[in-house]
């Protein structure tokens, strides 16, 4: 448990993190040998720190041998920053693939040195350490929610998913088996890359007759769920080194996936009322993105909603300075009271938002079923990606769900789910009352977003919880720079009961008391 | 149909290719502003082709503003090449993302040209012509192939899949009822990143009993494909510029997942007694391979075996020169008399092979079930990467197949399996002694690899054929390299009947007497 819980509760101080980010880039190429590296007040600005942390970093990566600096004119990359690498293999960049390239300079010079190099099995047992490819190094956050997730902790306010024990788990067994009476030969029968045409018929409809839109089968591709949806939309339009336009905080696996993509990540806050218009204008012109990683509708983790007027002038400002907008609208169906405004993908004409909706969470999380809206020229990309990523999301699920959603059946649990969801909810806001802490209530989603007394810190209040056998997100986890969500957590009321919402909240409490 | 055929019997000039290549190399950044271009000779031996059609593409490179020369000491990136874009419209790669960086451009100098900017959706329409992002743009071998796959023909010897009518559909069916019995509430279960822990811990058992494995279930991956495997493994250790080593002729989707990820593609001739290992060396000396793709079981699409010796040697090499192996085994079960040799990765002491094996596609396709082996070095890797790629495989798929494939009836069902093949692929080779064909009688899979007289053109003859309603996959789309391959096709056996093979084979044998 102890040596489970370091894994991510070990925070790296901020040089080091701005240090990996920079080395990153070097190793991708984004910034070749003898490139200038960008001034140490714009990257402050970028991620937010002070200048010191920046110059700090730089100064290491100066002593690494990764850069050098230029009297005056900034830091420049390395010829063969690769070089360097074995001779300080405690770095965490040392592994197998880097020394493959030391080989293959040294081999130049002296053929005889192939032999001498660090062999593959070293440098595997250092990979096993904190340690990573390095263009995955950046990735670790992944390791450390999934981590989270692990602790088998009593009361689970960490994990944005739907209680098992609300979803129609018997029904669908039965449900099943009479899809196979339906279609017997479905398991022989090969899934097409865009995905079944009866499902994604029935889905148009659905599109078209809620949000008044005028969908064909070929406009929508089923993925096997969002997280696939946001992966496909990150490959096709990001190049190493593009900028990617996300909200401030934001859902955790997206930030992993864009800088999986070598994606700069620069950030819009996300408020009670949606974006400052005029501020997010601003920040396009600066950084001018190729993509806005957008979820709108209950947003994760704040539970906030972008109001109507706002979604038109994204697109306004999608189709002005043509960059994509992704819409992730997985908790769209989760209103506790009215129904949310129209996607903003319903107001696209020009063809610059990639709409993601995810259902069988909801549903049947075991079908793993989510399906993306787009143009024919976006669709067109998406399928050639699809086709080499798994050659289309496996046909029986989508038969399945494809049933299950045109049953009546669909609608009343859907119903029920929404009911079920805002009672918890309630019950964890009462909860709350009894401390000093500080929410927005939401009128949908799974989470809430509390904000602690400034002086307390949530990776502490973490560690004291889990004593007490409660897990829940830190705000750092949800925010892609590396400082200001200290003092948030959240806290999802969606996975566990009523009876131990009351009971982890109380535990909770303690954990924060013994803090103070 | 006219228009249908046309999409993907239009082969691009040399020179386009090369011109496309570099670039595609220019737009990723893999080649700086003002970096030195490759020499024409280097260039024209990377691609087998004449110095002369190098010249050509650098030549219209210049022309189109992406490089320039300089006397004697070569070829230079432009500064922006993306700058000239607008003013070529009809260049395939004139696109939305494109556009967005001109504005960007411009912009810097003058403000107000942001409006004047070409608008997104003009762009989008291009992007429907044969154009494509520029990043993508080397797939467009994909469109080629599900294209070919798409063709309504009564003969289908194009498509390497399992004749749903060999698969045990029926059986299936009950067998899910039954599985749903099992597990009331499978579909409210979450599925974990790596795959359902009891159907590893299976996998794992039957691997260590048949292969003298030592498997863990922690050693095991189950993905959504052999597709799924073959780009995560690219995804993991492929950077834009890495050398990626296959086999020529190769697994066509592999070529497309290698070149999305900006690999530079290397190949190794696979013969009827595998690779010249001399040969092999002497490449990866020269081209140091980060991966190396291998099909070494009834090779897809020659169908050859790599004999057991240089398995053991293979590892050796990949341990000296430090590269993986992406060891493809989709067809190790498809033998028609004696088993074939052990897999390479059953030799892997240092954890240099990522092992997939398909199962799926000979049980139920619409499983979409494979399996990766690897040690804990790449499985940290592979287990990150597959988290942001769906979050994991959908449980429901992999408890069916576990429980048919643990069943007395799975090992029944591979041995009718084998049979049916066998008696299918002497079918079509009974057929073929008619003509003056040439092919090497393969003792496994699903191909035949069949080389025509020299004059013939392997594109002409499917032209002719599938007039006769006969398709088939010409040999350049399993090609890497851009020439050689012209006089060979790849018949596949397993997708029709053998009265469907007679019948067939009569017709294609009157296409090709009617191009002589």
């Amino acid at each position: 448990m102890k040596s489970k819980r370091s894994e991510f509760l070990t925070k790296e101080p901020l040089s080091q993190q701005v240090y990996d980010y920079v080395h990153l880039r070097i190793e991708r190429g984004d910034y070749a040998p003898n490139d200038r590296l960008p001034s140490v007040r714009s990257l402050a600005e970028q991620f937010g720190v002070h200048r010191l942390t920046v110059f700090k970093s730089y100064q290491q990566l100066v002593k690494d041998h990764f850069i050098y600096a230029k009297d005056r004119s900034g830091y420049y990359v390395c010829p063969h920053p690769a070089v360097k690498l074995t001779s300080q293999p405690d770095k965490t960049f040392t592994n197998a693939i880097d020394s493959g390239d030391v080989i293959h300079l040294h081999q130049k010079k002296n053929q005889k040195q192939i032999h001498t190099a660090q062999p593959l099995h070293s440098a595997a047992s250092q990979l096993t350490k904190e340690d990573s490819l390095p263009f995955l190094s950046l990735t670790r956050r992944t390791h450390v929610l999934s981590a989270l997730h692990q602790q088998d902790v009593q009361y689970q306010f960490s994990k944005a998913l739907i209680d098992p024990s609300l979803l129609p788990n018997t029904y669908m067994s039965e449900y099943v088996k009479q899809v196979f009476d339906m279609y017997p030969k479905l398991l022989g029968t090969y899934s097409t890359v865009q995905g079944d045409f009866q499902l994604r018929e029935v889905m148009a409809e659905y599109f078209n007759a809620r949000h008044h839109m005028s969908l064909s089968p070929e406009d929508i591709l089923v993925t096997s769920g969002a997280t696939q949806a946001i992966d496909l939309a990150a490959r096709m339009l990001i190049k190493p080194g593009d900028v990617v336009l996300v909200e401030r905080p934001t859902y955790s696996t997206a930030i992993d996936i864009f800088r999986q993509a070598g994606a700069r990540i620069v950030t819009v806050e996300m408020r009670p009322d949606g974006y400052d218009m005029e501020q997010l204008e601003h920040t396009i012109v600066e950084s001018r993105p190729r993509l806005m990683y957008v979820n709108p509708t209950y947003h994760n983790p704040t539970g906030y909603v972008l109001p109507e007027e706002k979604r038109k002038l994204l697109i306004e400002l999608a189709e002005q300075y043509q960059f994509i907008i992704a819409e992730d609208d997985t908790t769209y169906d989760m209103y506790f009271a009215d129904e949310p405004p129209p996607p903003i993908y319903s107001y696209d004409t020009e063809g610059v938002v990639m709409y993601i909706r995810s259902f069988s969470k909801y549903v049947a999380p075991g079908l793993r079923i989510a399906f993306v809206l787009c143009k024919p020229w976006l669709m067109k990309e998406a399928l050639t990606l699809k086709s080499l990523t798994d050659g289309g999301s496996p046909l029986l699920g989508q038969k399945i769900f494809e049933h299950y959603f045109t049953s009546s059946r669909m609608q009343t649990h859907m119903e029920k789910l929404r009911i079920a969801l805002s009672l918890r909810k309630e019950k964890m806001e009462q909860m709350l009352t009894a401390a000093d802490w500080q929410w927005i209530s939401p009128e949908g989603g799974l989470d809430l977003w509390v904000q602690l007394p400034a002086h307390m810190n949530a990776i502490a209040l973490l560690e004291k919880s889990l004593e007490q056998s409660v897990a829940f997100v830190p705000g750092p986890f949800c925010d892609p720079l590396p400082q200001g969500s200290e003092a948030y957590i959240r806290l999802s009321y969606c996975y566990t009961s009523e009876k131990q919402i009351e009971e982890g909240m109380e535990r909770l409490l303690i954990a924060y008391a013994n803090l103070l």
